[in-house]
């Protein structure tokens, strides 16, 4: 098996360099990638950082891959030599747990991110249990695409998980990678949108994107006029935020539903969910049926996200951009291998 | 009209006295009940001391009232002079807000205590609107049908609404007035029930409700021992908690629910609810189609609380062996009026 050229960090916090491994043998329920687009995601830079304990080293980061198949696994189902498809954050699951079995694989204890103790995208080719191998819909755009498969699905989960309808007026609080996708999926939902920001700069923005409202999140008073007014609050950012502001411009049976991994625990007084049947909550991206339904809503409905791109070889200067908080707003690497 | 005998308390944390009061002409859309019992609640004792900024003096305390009624308004709808019925802690709502004209009128934002701005049953006579006065099955015994109606769909309302189904595993913790009927509700749902309790002398009672397991919330290894066993907990009691440890217990896409209001806010890590897409909620009572219809179960499973009964006008022997922690499980006051 020939080796596999990528970009890898050697330690917390270090400068990814050019590495070289040896895939080993292809399980017989493996598929293999080349990859031509690749997303950047704050969370791979959470791995680069080792911020969660988790990482083992070298890292190669890249979880919202976008590339052709080369070689398929004796035992992979349903897919082709040559197909167009995407890999998100995990690259595999256990399929016999519980979760696996009911079609929840993205709660599986055992689930394989793709960059933890695994290689990902950043790379020539990557490697994923079939099932976490999710076909494009030919009319979606390929070098848009990658961003879809691991924020996309972050955001539409709980629009597909938890019953939002059309009427239902959704709150978007955080006007980045996440939450301007999410302002798309939730505007072609059918929702009301309303954006929450701190930055007046995105205002035109997010109407571009199909918000109905832009509101600022430092303005105490937004919150107190938006009072009663919204059933699901999807919450994109990773900063502490005013919680007990934030439940009281639920509607009754409302929903604040964070996937920012916020460190500091969350203060949510009892009494602002009992008084009003509310609900706080939090998801994982999405198991691979949503990851294929979301795909062909995005085809639909012509959503992509908006993105800036860079040579693979440039990925140092495409983290600094990212950690400058300058990803306007959602960074693609695009392979460049020769 | 005649003037009422009721017991109140004139002052925050001061005794019930003998007190009478005008209770004006009845409202077109109101019902006049006789009482002949009311149960004690935790949340009577909270009005009575304002310990929500709530409370209106002289207080009439007594939300889980069962009598027969004796005066009906000329726009009563579908009940009849003389019927069984019961009343808990709404004793109106505005009936025209989205939550009203959808059935939720439990989450009316202008919904009227029984016992706030409103005398209660501990009383001759109570009256409310007829949507709030709910008929009782014949076949369910009168005595001890009060604590149902506050206490009783507390507990049941969460089972009802979250689709839990007879293959989950729910736990409750406390095991005291609420707690109690939890498990025999949880039990007769058909679930598996784990009662959480720091009092180990609850223990075969707690499986004499129906529990198949009884565990001590006190000690740790039971919460890590525990780790994704349950689909529901209940959490019963108004005492901060190892909110982490519970949540470690829930499965995924499993849900901690409070109906006690704990008054310090509960520290909720985000990471704890996006892996296992978990959900931690609240509810208040429940809805009048809710009542009623937990109110059909409990006749058809024979589930009753366990009460002590006192006279009424010992009302305050029973507050007092309510505060000293010694209710086994809930009190019933008989009206004693002569």
């Amino acid at each position: 098996m020939a080796e596999i050229r990528a970009w890898a960090s050697r330690g917390p916090k270090q400068k990814l360099e050019p590495f070289a491994f040896d895939p080993g043998t292809l399980g017989v329920d493996e598929v293999e990638i080349t990859v031509e687009y690749c997303g950047l995601c704050h969370s791979d830079l959470s791995i680069i950082n080792n911020d969660w304990g988790l990482s083992q080293y070298p890292v190669v980061p890249g979880h919202e891959i976008v590339g052709r198949i080369t070689l398929l696994g004796s035992n992979v189902k349903g897919l082709q030599l040559g197909q167009k498809v995407g890999v998100g954050w995990n690259a595999g699951s256990c399929m016999h747990c519980h979760e696996c079995i009911e079609g929840n694989h993205n709660l599986c204890l055992s689930a394989q991110p793709t960059i933890v103790n695994h290689h990902g995208g950043f790379s020539e080719r990557v490697r994923a249990h079939w099932i976490w191998v999710i076909p494009l819909p030919d009319t979606l755009d390929t070098a848009t695409a990658g961003p879809l498969l691991c924020g996309g699905i972050t955001v539409f989960s709980p629009l597909l998980t938890f019953g939002i309808k059309p009427t239902h007026h959704v709150g978007i609080v955080g006007i980045g990678g996440l939450g301007h996708m999410g302002i798309k999926f939730a505007k072609a939902w059918g929702c009301e949108v309303t954006a929450f920001t701190s930055s007046a700069s995105k205002e035109n923005e997010a109407r571009a994107f199909g918000a109905h409202h832009v509101v600022s999140i430092q303005d105490n008073n937004v919150l107190t006029k938006m009072t009663h007014s919204l059933d699901l609050l999807i919450v994109t950012v990773n900063v502490p935020m005013d919680w007990t502001g934030l439940l009281n411009t639920l509607r009754p049976n409302g929903r604040l539903h964070v996937v920012g991994a916020v460190l500091e625990p969350m203060a949510i007084p009892a009494i602002n969910l009992i008084f009003g049947q509310k609900s706080v909550s939090g998801s994982p991206t999405g198991n691979p049926a949503a990851l294929s339904t979301m795909l062909s809503f995005a085809a639909r409905h012509r959503i992509a996200p908006q993105v800036e791109f860079f040579p693979l070889s440039q990925v140092n200067e495409a983290l600094a951009h990212l950690r400058a908080g300058k990803a306007r707003y959602r960074i693609v690497l695009q392979a460049d291998f020769n």
